[in-house]
């Protein structure tokens, strides 16, 4: 048969945490926690199952997680999102993604992408039969350290093609965030257009030094354009029950629907009751960022004792490092002997990149992932010191 | 935006769910259970969250999830897959059938389905820009009063663009099985030609009257070509938790996964995990067929009560009954007319079919799901003798 995908293989996760696992490493590669989530919500997950929720939930999710959803969403970013017909439960945010991709896109369209990008846009852009077009974001520099969105290039791609804006911010893997400034900016720059704003916002509640998460449902002019993509993986330390979801207009959802009911139809019922009700409380996401910014902390105090040099982190649990004082080799040559030799595993950023040998990748770079305990975390710190 | 899919409107299982909801109707429409998994399934869930089992899986799946497939595969069928290549866990059947859909067919190709159908078929054929063709059932005749498959026009309706053909046994709607000489006739027709197969098998485990099914997966000829599908939906009584699989040779698996691992990455941690041990004891899936045996003959002989007139039904957890001596009605009138008149809900054939006003379809036929306790079957007899 005919490759859809011709360039796709194993994703660059499944590699490294099967090599991690193989040499016996620390993976601080593949983002997931290390730790459980809160046992309250474990608990609720047995609730919902001895009361019988394990049949298929209707199509767009149970009511209870959609209301909880609009709530949150509204209390946080002062969106009103209609649960009835703007709000949708998906098989985690991959899926929201390929969903959303796949409802607007089509062949002939080209989608615009933030380079270095998490692995599944391109993919979803080429299987809905559209050119992915990709804008690299500003690199860090002596002046601006991190990295930032790069606006006159994302205006200068916009063609008359040009069917949707992919955007994930706080964004994997430079840990970027979003300010007001910047969402001023995509209004302007998507205002005379009839661009479909696609934006990731998994790490949304992991933003550090008093942040506050810029969400493109702050602005009603970007809402109404957007499809809102987000996730409890990352907020509730269940990477593996693969629970997100999708918020946009009525006219959008009606056609993201369309695509999920024959995708999935439906996700799973009783995790659905169980993060229904977590929700209610919300220091159950409110207390993430202090938790999340102590890691940080940790992660970045000890790499000061190693010859790794790092880059700022507003938000995300990932952390850029340039280990140019260590190595010469490009990044994918690097992290394989990082763990092999250090035994600890971490992931290249020209992974990245549509093209790994481009010069915008390559600049010597590898990411942290420390979601992990503490104990992890200070482990690792031991085997990199002696790097 | 254009829409990928402008004829795709909310399914039928949602709108007879909802119109059963609010009518407070017996739902005998959409197909899942009223009744609760076993209760050591359920425990096995807690005691895999307990076990820290809740961030990522493997993109195909646990290893012992998919040795346990492999192993219930190889037993009942003879079939030799390989868990590490030819096994991928998905988030119910309906995303296996998708992924698979998309995996093979392109515009231009042709993919042939057989009608009436399962909803998510069609719409997952266009969505991959090829065209479906659909070749009738042998409707019920007084010789032979149940839906059969008709193999002289799929012979016929193969064309050089056909990509793949799509089948179903045991049928949903119509409760149709295959037996070996359908084996035989498939294997001749795809003998000289390029098709796929894809054979949606989940009620694998529900035939009755001593039958056997007739797996694809029986036939190394038409295994090497086809993409097998189940899932433990129908078999566990779980069908909200949403845990399918795909059976593939490796060089399909491949382009499957390529799909599967940017549509979903992974699926439910600790789902796979409880169902790994659960599926260890082959009596959970070989009792089936005598509990929904039991199931069927009793909603049969409450139904020779009534002026339906059922058809046979030697699979699936669904019964086709007429309802000529009742009603001139077609059928999406009749079946409405039912749930808020009578308060039994139904579904549809005509559903099934890509023209609901086609001849083949509106035979005034009516599809009860069996998979509910006895003393629902019995509620719903009861409101049923009155019609
Ligand atoms: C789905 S595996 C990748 C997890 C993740 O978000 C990351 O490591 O970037
Ligand atoms: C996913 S809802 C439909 C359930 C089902 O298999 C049916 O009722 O035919």
């Amino acid at each position: 048969i005919n490759s859809k995908l011709p360039d796709v293989g194993v994703t660059i996760f499944t590699v490294m945490s099967r090599l991690a696992t193989e040499t016996r490493a620390i993976n601080l590669g593949q983002g997931f926690p290390d730790f459980d989530p809160d046992a309250g919500l474990l608990a609720q997950v047995d609730a919902a199952m001895a009361a019988g929720h394990n049949q298929y939930a209707p199509m767009p999710g149970i009511p209870a997680l959609r209301a909880a959803i609009a709530a949150k969403t509204r209390a946080l970013y002062g969106a009103a999102y209609d649960p009835e017909t703007e709000i949708t439960v998906t098989s985690g945010a991959t899926q929201a993604l390929m969903t959303a991709i796949l409802a607007v896109a089509g062949a002939g369209d080209e989608v615009i992408v933030l380079e270095p990008n998490y692995d599944s846009y391109v993919p979803a852009i080429r299987l809905a039969g559209a050119v992915p077009v990709a804008v690299q974001l500003l690199a860090p520099t002596p002046e601006v350290p991190g990295y930032r969105p790069d606006w006159d290039a994302v205006r200068r791609a916009i063609t008359p093609r040009t069917r949707a804006l992919v955007i994930n911010f706080p964004h994997n893997p430079t840990g970027a965030v979003l300010d007001e400034s910047d969402l001023d900016e995509l209004e302007r720059i998507l205002a005379d257009t009839g661009v479909v704003l696609i934006s990731d916002e998994v790490y949304e509640h992991i933003v550090f030094d008093d942040r506050r998460h810029a969400s493109i449902a702050r602005r009603p002019a970007l809402a109404a354009r957007s499809f809102l993509v987000s996730s409890f993986g990352k907020t509730f330390h269940t990477t593996g029950w693969k629970i997100g979801y999708c918020c946009a207009p009525a006219a959008l959802s009606a056609e993201f629907r369309k695509i999920h009911q024959f995708m999935v139809f439906a996700v799973s019922t009783p995790m659905q009751y169980a993060l229904s009700t977590f929700l209610e409380d919300p220091r159950h996401y409110l207390e993430l960022p202090a938790f999340y910014q102590a890691k940080r902390d940790r992660l970045e105090a000890g790499l000061k004792q190693t010859r790794f040099r790092t880059l700022p982190c507003p938000g995300t649990y990932f952390l850029l490092a340039d280990y140019s004082a260590i190595s010469d080799a490009p990044e994918s040559e690097f992290a394989r002997w990082l763990t092999t030799e250090h035994g600890v595993a971490v992931i290249p950023i020209a992974a990245f990149h549509a093209d790994p040998d481009a010069p915008a990748s390559n600049r010597q770079l590898v990411r942290f992932c420390f979601a992990k305990k503490d104990s992890t975390l200070d482990a690792a710190l031991e085997r990199l010191k002696r790097v």
